[in-house]
């Protein structure tokens, strides 16, 4: 598997996309995300746990029934959820007004929206840029849609990737956005995944699932779950590839291939989450189960007495296992060791007399690693955060004015 | 009832109480309480539920399984957490100075530690304190215990009242520690109360856990259970009022009175969370079930999202909405009413055209309070909280140095 330098959604084949400035967010900042295939792709998708999913998502997920889409609309500032029937109409018509305008059908249209809740969509300037959106759609337009999907994000998401299958070169691209609201619970914030690979519908959705649950499942920006989380992968076949099956030979390249694209852009979520000085890597080994490990993998790096004593670059490992021991992960107090980057600072539950200056110089990283060892088992998992700033409190204090 | 001006846990016949400064805490400040019946008394406790139990709570957990005790001693600086056997051992020894010093039994003494986890506690230090303190021990000592056990603390929690039973004045005094890692379950961080009540072992331990789950457990600051939380109360029995008992006729009245320290404290602690500027109260009604309820209230109120917001006084009820949404209560999206303060800003799932200048002078009081109505049943529950400041992320990037 090879990374494609400024690659992106549509480095695949067949892809075309566009983000254009609608007027919804200041200062003609892009608002409006447009993504096609020139074919109709397989697609799959993963959503929210909360029960207050928004208006795009079901709708979305009414489209996505028969497995097919063949363009994606995103609109960025504005969330439309919690906004009742006027919801759901105004994500119909963003559908309808994408699939006029690139003459596809309705139900081959995904929809999504992330930003502020509870606000109206003003369907007259989103009118206006899926129409210019669908005029500028080009090959390498998935920059500018990798920017249109972005709200408090200071780095735009997105990656693309080429290997080899049974003598055919498949490409994926991707984009995502974060950065605040991150928790997800079996998908997450916004993220579209493309790929010209020839694979079974069934296939796709086994890989995304169990790519999400290991990669953006994973991520905790505040410990917040999102009400517009979703992940969408199309495949358009175009690569020509022998198709991936679930008993072929190339379901495990590819699945592996998908994994480290994931894993990148929830990375890059976590690390550019909302005032984030820090990318913390939580590993868990050692344990029981995969659940028990990612259990407290992930309580760890969503525990704001952790994320705060990382942003103070102080060793205080006594908040490592405190959150391991309300994660719900079975753990026996006397058997885990805590390592800060490489250096272990307790064992068997006791704390060590460890070398502070040493542990300083490895939370002054930009990267911090965090491992416990359980000492249960052979099960490992890892989550990614980030640190709990100042900047955090001031985002978030006046986010909706 | 009634509340007892400057009244704390000396206020019941038979108690006294001191807090001194052994040297644990800088500047002289008081870091060990000790708090002693002239009875035996009868005891209940409940615990946290984190897996690493802090070695104080597995030795007073200990003592207390014959429901008898007779003092209480607690430092303030060092959580004795996470110290292997040394840490056991170094509170078995805090009994046992102790009882020696008081000349009681070592099983009738409840120990508690909070402060700095995997740090070992200086017991040469320790040993002076408790020798100190039991030698200034005295009826208007609980201010001076109150103030010993805080740590970010920066109001001492103390509460006394009296009520009648039988014809006989009952009293009961309290006082409790909050003020960082502060999400409870099943207990809370340290709270201690004493009563002259003659009352069943058993009545006790049903009305303590009772009001715990009602109040401390009701409560959050970071969402971060603690190794080392615990409530105790003590009951000795010098008021000589008919006994209380499980059928018995003053049962209610008492544990009205309990319930209304607990609340009384909880509200403390969350008003007092690390950085706080202003207490959250959330109310959720109309639910289906007693459960569904406390989850909905609790994890409006422990939402990072939720508490910056406040904090910026922004009627962002997006968030609340969201919050609920993942809390696991019952919820259908398209019944909720919300509300800030008595101000409906959402009807029915969907955002109302509301009043913003309304909203921003709630949201400038000390106190904000948010309404949730599921309007699927009659269950409700209350839960306090605080907003989240950048002071929150000062007292905790440094918090060990």
């Amino acid at each position: 598997m090879k990374y494609i330098k400024d690659g992106g959604i549509t480095s695949p084949q067949g892809f075309k996309a566009a983000g254009v400035a609608c007027g919804i967010r200041k200062k003609g900042r892009k608002d409006v995300a447009l993504v096609y295939s020139q074919l109709p792709a397989h697609a799959a998708a993963v959503y929210t746990q909360n029960k207050f999913k928004a208006a795009p998502l079901q709708i979305t997920e009414e489209h996505l029934q028969n497995g097919i889409a063949q363009a994606v609309v995103v609109n960025s500032g504005i969330a439309n959820a919690c906004m009742g029937q006027h919801g759901l109409e105004t994500a119909k018509e963003m559908a309808l007004i994408t699939a006029e305008s690139l003459q596809i059908k309705t139900e081959d249209v995904v929809v999504a929206s992330t930003g502020v809740i509870g606000v109206p969509l003003p369907m007259e300037l989103i009118t206006k840029g899926i129409k210019e959106a669908s005029r500028v759609l080009n090959c390498d337009g998935g920059t500018d849609a990798a920017e249109a999907i972005m709200t408090t994000d200071l780095i735009k998401k997105e990656i693309a990737c080429k290997l080899g299958i049974g003598g055919k070169t498949v490409t994926i691209g991707a984009m995502a956005k974060g950065s605040g609201m991150i928790h997800p619970n079996m998908a997450t914030m916004l993220a579209f995944i493309t790929t010209d690979a020839s694979i079974e519908s069934k296939c796709l959705q086994y890989i995304l699932k169990k790519a999400a649950d290991a990669t953006f499942n994973m991520i905790s920006v505040d410990g917040d779950t999102s009400t517009n989380d979703m992940v969408v992968i199309l495949a358009n076949g175009l690569a020509n590839n022998p198709k991936i099956t679930m008993d072929g030979q190339y379901l495990e390249e590819f699945e592996a291939a998908i994994f480290e694209v994931c894993t990148t852009l929830a990375k890059m979520i976590a690390q550019d989450g909302e005032g984030a000085t820090k990318l913390i890597e939580v590993e868990v080994v050692g344990a029981k189960s995969l659940e028990d490990a990612r259990k407290g993998a992930k309580a760890i790096c969503s525990s704001s007495l952790v994320k705060t004593a990382i942003f103070g670059e102080d060793a205080n490992w006594g908040r490592i296992v405190t959150a391991l021991g309300y994660s719900g992960a079975e753990v026996d107090p006397l058997m885990v060791d805590v390592y800060i980057g490489d250096l272990l600072v307790a064992q068997k539950g006791t704390g060590l007399n460890f070398d502070e200056e040493k542990a300083g110089e490895i939370l002054k990283q930009k990267e911090v690693k965090l491992k416990v060892d359980l000492n249960l088992g052979s099960a490992e998992a890892t989550a990614w955060g980030c640190d709990l700033s100042y900047d955090y409190v001031k985002i978030n204090a006046d986010y909706r004015s």
